[in-house]
């Protein structure tokens, strides 16, 4: 029996210490077992430079710990006080344009910046040292969100700084680096590191391998910067977890780098937010959803953050009730703020974390929804969290296990796509999420891979590897050894790791495929998709011409001819972006052959299976009968009727 | 009986010396009383610093005072001359990017910057002196449309030294400051005022007190800078009128503070250019209207710019056939010219002054229509003009006099609503202007009512207060003791003055509705709308969650069950923004309990009633037959068959 | 009979050396004979200050050569390299922001800088020195594509300093300037041409007329570092023509101007990437011809460029395939690559040259095809460009001889329009463009003429003169003696050259319309057009009303009674921007006065008629049946079924 647990994140310093107490028994009233304090409290916790004041911080810790609360302390480093940017002005990120962001919110450090870095090891060391080794501390919460806001990359001197010097490292000679980024091609050939420059303000773009030497390097800035934090936690705070919280579809920096250092990945899930806020998604899906969330995001940022360190995740926030943040901000339907936890616990989350305890009535987010109003009465999510308390405390939820299927990610591929979209709508986690989508309308259960830690996955019944820029060391030879199904395309292997087209053209495959080639590729505007000769769907945005296919192969063909699905043995490959329905085909036609079960879920219908139980969630606004759709079993939780917003657990008989 | 009179814009360092007198001539001729002058011309009136050349002016001043024409002098100061700019560059605006405005157009100046100020005090001082006491001076108008091209808020050195200075005055201690914004949110702590930066640049949102407050202050130096301009004024030029010309839906200061130093509020019609340039209005209702104009935009002005000033009131600038400057800029209907000033009068204007006598043929607004041509030959414009003049000389209009219903207006309100837009279509005016339409369909009279006034507006028949962000002193408590019927919300009364949450939650009604609680706020998309059970309408854009209403006292509720109207008394609340249907339901249910009488007007029809008149006008393309809308007496003006562009007046029995 | 020949693109520079015979050797297999290189080899060239390295560049040259191929070597000034940047910082663009633009891709430099100006002419006569009497060079590339990425308007210092020069040369006192920009109109009056500033970063628009002189010297400056350019190869490279490639739709400076220096003009052909491109076509227009590109949009630029050097002109640049650069990159319809070199010839092109050989698999342009593919295999456009080889080596083609019509055409038009653009749409390519389509869709062959050379063109049997700011010198005068059908407007001779409107309003036009006064314009939301009274159209986005005309000289009006077309004699005046229909029915009335014979042609196909040969072109996607539209003769190539991307000659009986 697996144990999970509810956890919310709380302010001592925005409320006055007589309510500490009161609001700590509350929380275990509701449930709750975890609490993450701290993490924006830099200026509470040094108001001038090296006049620490803790004392506070160990009377709330003590606090929570007295009410058999656990407690997970943040460090405070993504809010640098006043004085300490005022010592120090170049420590300030500089955005695209060149100009220097301001204080006054947050984020406003530049990852790169030595002086910053060393007063972040201070302060992580002073709490560390006095905080580490007590008994109510659980876990530590390095910075908070890294990448919010666009933060992750930064145009300062600092950057220019780091850039050249890792760049030197890199590539040894300036010669090695113009041959690498193809620098002969527009006169751009460097004579030395120092006269390299950062890829923005240009009158057109950067070679794109400037462009991601760049990315690859501001993602290291971030690795290394969490490192630090790890590293000096790790010595003075035994046995605690150290945990970062990841935001959503941020793709800036690699989760995987990060992930590397940390003991428990976790995420801030705000599925109404998220929905809203990005574009990709049409508007009447958008309305659709408005109230319970895209059907897939959650789970597919549950999946792939549980990936990043090894299977330990949380839910660090969650969603409670409307945000602030997106370009509008419902509130949840009644029952989602249960299902959301729901779903993350099937999917394996250790803790399911509210954000926040209680709204704050002043500041940036006071129209952001807690557990509790300003008013110190419960808001509906509170009633909610309870509920869950209750439910996790009967149910035995098993450990999610391996996946039906597995989906190789890779950041850099996603930042390769940014620099290089050739198409407008471009997008590699849309690509990816596509696919994501695919296999749960199926109702398969899904891991993701680091692309890197690919050759393991081989065994997977079904491996698919969607628009994977480069190949890594080995993978492809692991393909050609697989024991399943692999799909590999569209735009998979299309580049060297100096983002080059092959020499011999991409996509390399491994034989069977070995001769295959992408002769041609081409990007279409939104209203010009490519049908399939057998009316199964499209593709949309993104196609291949192939070369080298023998006609025996071709599984599937567009109605101009094309080869569109080829494959040997379990190996294929896809030769374009699929729509919802393609996707849907060709997905179930590999599962098929991989001797996967299947379902046909409509559009608000998900499950996860985790051993012997499946869940099932029904984010749709009507009620669906799971026997319909061939979901049977023994009821743990809820019945064959799912109301929207419901939640069933079913064991196999 | 009261005179009205219609002016004119006029630049004689336009025209060669010797046009000015025909010019005159001509202007008497069309009926034109009043001409205002000078407001550009500080390059022609000081050529050189302290090199003063007034003569021209003052031949000017003579020619128009000897045909019989009566004066308003401009002062320069939108136009600081290059010799200025040059003498002092700090002087200029900075955008809110950090980017310093250029000399080349107008307005380029900062309202903070002192020493601009001193230069303004000098020009105004030897101007009032020169012809404060000219008896063809009537009256003066102080710089030239405050706020229009985005100029309020400057992000210059000087603004920042002004804005630590108001701070100080404020707070009087860094704490206070702190704590008033919740700076212990994210570690945002002041230890001095000389740290405070301005709210632009950040990586994320400001904290919205910080932001508010440069607002405050940025309002507050317009205001500043206005009393200046007035009090050298009327040191100077005794009995003459000083005024300002305001611009439509600028919202960046408070006109009310502004007008309080005035005796004459103005403002610049511009009826085509406003719909067309706005995007909240549909693109079917703009191709409806593109040639007459939104039926409600030009009134709801009037009637709040009427309430600034303490009732006197003009059109500085009346639009005379197409302008340069919106998106698309078409030829008014035929007739419009003349009914867009006849409603002016209606609402109380004294003077309406059409911009410009003659289209300059040279520089920026060359294609900016004039009562005449380049070629000295009457435009469309010049003969609805003389129709007009015509037509007042034999009419006895009445003043406005109290309307049926006032709305409170509240300029902070504004800036509040665009800091904490929660939903992206979220703004002040576009709230308020909807309630003043549902008013006038119903065929009700309007005055506006600055909320800090508004105690003495508890005596209406029907007062509305929608999005009030704080109650100011005194009115909550004003309007338990109304008399009439009483409307407040959607999110009135949301914040404290220090932009926070009230700690015992919104809208802090007085009894008998001082239980009701806002315990939700949600907004949504703009295809998501919120109907009401009796399908009268819908909320959009944003509704409330409330708690603590009794049952009996609901008289309206959603499809979905929640209080949407609630009603003890004569006072009310509702609980969302409502749609053009459902407004027009709510306020007609509103008149009728407050006793008056309604009607249900076309789209294009509309009507002000003033003493015993009542004043029609056809803003749609088709004839409308008065007497069917229910519209009746004898006519003084026009009859029962009201043409498009048409005007009637008639005479209660 | 002529000589017509295919080229290519080549950068010896990006492969191996011992690629370079082989490639050669295939290319004149294709039936390529020239071929361009050298144009982005500066760091190559000189890799250090003075370090002149051309060995390279010879044997490539001479490889050429030796295969047969004739060589046109490029100027590498559009790529300055890193060191060069370095020594002379201020050497970088800046854009309209402020910002100096960075190293790192190409056209970085401003045009006004004269340190760099010096470099460019030492590179080029070191150049020219050592390969202008290569045997096998046969003609020289300057630079390549001014403006292209939005390069042609620098707002640096060096703009600055060369600005007010020109200024002081041009008006010779600030007085003058003063009056002729109309300085006076918001105090904008400058003491000395040294106060005078750049026209960004204002508060609103600067005065047109400042505008427009800064867009004059922005063009001059390009004209004189081309002149710079061309005098240079002219002194060491006798008998060889000076080329430079001019992009599609780039107005930012003078073509003719720049033309005038030159031997030959060329252009950057790529349909497919400028429709998906451009905001003005409508999105089920840009999905119909998404693969075959605007019917109309090569030709116009073919006749365009054709003009601008007397003449002589060729295809630099011709897509080949799918490129990198627009929102949506889709591969060409099979043959398009083949019709496209077809219409150039057609229109009188000497050369076609394909961009580029191979695609490099490297740097910015990796995703952009080339006739071959970067594993050296044949791209499907190889194939066409050896059909198109093979058939004009059969052809006898004709001269395109003089066009049935003349279209007027005015860079500084473009510039006006786009400074005052009056209705958002406004774009004075989009409405000369919709004359132009209009004059295909009836079958007439067409010529552009320079404005100022438009005296000239008064014996051309349909002379249209749309949208022409201001008269040139003689054009009104020599429009009373044409002997053809003369089209004036909309809007045309609206402008002084001082960009006022003249005294006695546009358009001037001499007798006998010479009464006729444009009394007023408006323009229209897109939603909002102005229908015929006889149904033939509509005027839309702008519209005049005229005075002064007689009645009997009407010959369309508008639905609202206003006159739309009048004519007497010859010459005509068209008081609006005609939609499709309309520019179609007023085109076809005035040719057949014009006793030129029309035909209806549908949308996708074309001709041209040259001597002659009449060729047809498919840029639909069904087939068309040439009789039934009227168009026969004996077939030199193709037959009356002309296929989708179909090309047909036929010469006439």
């Amino acid at each position: 029996m697996t144990k999970r647990a509810l956890g919310v994140c709380y302010y001592p310093e925005h409320w006055p210490e007589d309510w500490w107490a009161e609001d700590a028994r509350r929380m275990r009233e509701v449930g709750i077992a975890v609490v993450r304090i701290g993490e924006f409290a830099w200026s509470r916790l040094e108001p001038a430079r090296g006049r620490y004041d803790f004392d506070w911080l160990q009377r709330a810790i003590d606090t929570l710990h007295g009410a058999g609360l656990k407690v997970v302390v943040g460090t405070p480093t993504a809010t640098p006080p006043k004085w300490l940017v005022d010592a120090m002005p170049d420590m300030l990120q500089v955005d695209e344009k060149g100009r220097p962001r301001r204080f006054g919110s947050r984020r406003h450090y530049c990852f790169s910046h030595e002086g910053y870095r060393a007063e972040c090891a201070r302060i992580v060391e002073a709490l560390a040292k006095r905080f580490g080794e007590h008994e109510g501390v659980v876990a530590w919460q390095t910075d908070n969100e890294y990448g919010c806001h666009g933060t992750t990359i930064s145009y300062s001197q600092a950057a220019l700084k780091g850039f050249r010097d890792w760049l030197g490292r890199k590539y040894q000679s300036p010669d090695a680096l113009n041959r690498a980024w193809g620098n002969v091609f527009w006169s751009m050939e460097y004579g030395s590191f120092e006269e390299i420059e950062l890829p923005n303000l240009l009158p057109t773009d950067p070679a794109p391998a400037h462009a991601m030497d760049f990315r690859r390097y501001s993602s290291d800035a971030v690795v290394s910067f969490n490192r630090l934090h790890a590293d000096i936690i790790r010595r003075h705070s035994p046995g605690r977890d150290v945990i970062h919280n990841f935001m959503g579809r941020t793709l800036a920096f690699d989760h995987f780098d990060v992930g590397a250092d940390l003991d428990v990945s976790s995420w801030d899930s705000y599925p109404l937010g998220f929905l809203d806020q990005w574009a990709d998604r049409k508007a009447d899906f958008k309305a659709r959803f408005a109230r319970s969330g895209d059907p897939d995001l959650q789970a597919f940022h549950h999946d792939l953050y549980r990936a990043t360190s090894g299977g330990r995740w949380w839910i660090m926030e969650q969603q409670p009730g409307p945000v602030n943040w997106a370009p509008h901000n419902p509130a949840p339907r009644a029952g989602m703020v249960r299902l959301w936890a729901h779903e993350a616990f099937a999917h394996g989350a250790e803790v399911v974390s509210y954000f926040r305890w209680r709204q704050a009535p002043f500041a940036q987010e006071q129209m952001h929804a807690g557990l509790t109003r300003p008013d110190r009465e419960p808001a509906p999510g509170y009633h909610e969290a309870a509920a869950v308390a209750r439910e996790i405390e009967t149910l035995d939820l098993a450990e999610p296990g391996r996946g039906d299927a597995a989906i190789v990610f890779d950041y850099p591929s996603a930042w390769a796509w940014d620099i290089q979209r050739q198409g407008r709508e471009f997008d590699y986690f849309r690509l990816v999420h596509d696919f994501y989508r695919g296999l749960r309308r199926l109702g398969l259960s899904v891991d993701f891979v680091d692309a890197r830690q690919a050759v393991a996955a081989a065994d997977y019944k079904l491996l698919l590897v969607p628009g994977l820029f480069t190949w890594p060391p080995g993978l492809k030879e692991a393909l050609a050894e697989a024991k399943g199904q692999v799909l590999v395309g569209p735009r998979s292997g299309s580049k060297t790791p100096d983002f080059a087209i092959p020499a011999k053209l991409p996509p390399e495959l491994p034989e069977p495929l070995a001769a295959l080639k992408v002769a041609l590729v081409e990007t279409l505007r939104p209203d010009l998709a490519v049908p399939m000769a057998d009316g199964t769907g499209a593709f949309h945005l993104w196609r291949e011409m192939l070369d080298g296919v023998a006609d025996g192969d071709i599984l599937l063909r567009t109605v101009d001819g094309e080869a569109a699905l080829v494959g040997r043995g379990g190996l294929h490959y896809l030769a374009g972006w699929p729509d919802e329905a393609l996707a849907f085909a060709v997905l179930g036609k590999l599962a098929e052959r991989a001797g996967l079960a299947t379902l046909d879920l409509p559009e608000g219908l998900r499950l996860r299976r985790s051993g012997k139980l499946t869940h099932c969630f029904n984010y749709g606004d009507a009620p669906v009968r799971l026997s319909q759709h061939g979901i049977e079993g023994a009821f743990v939780l809820g019945a064959d009727e799912l109301p929207p917003s419901g939640v069933a657990i079913l064991e196999a008989g």
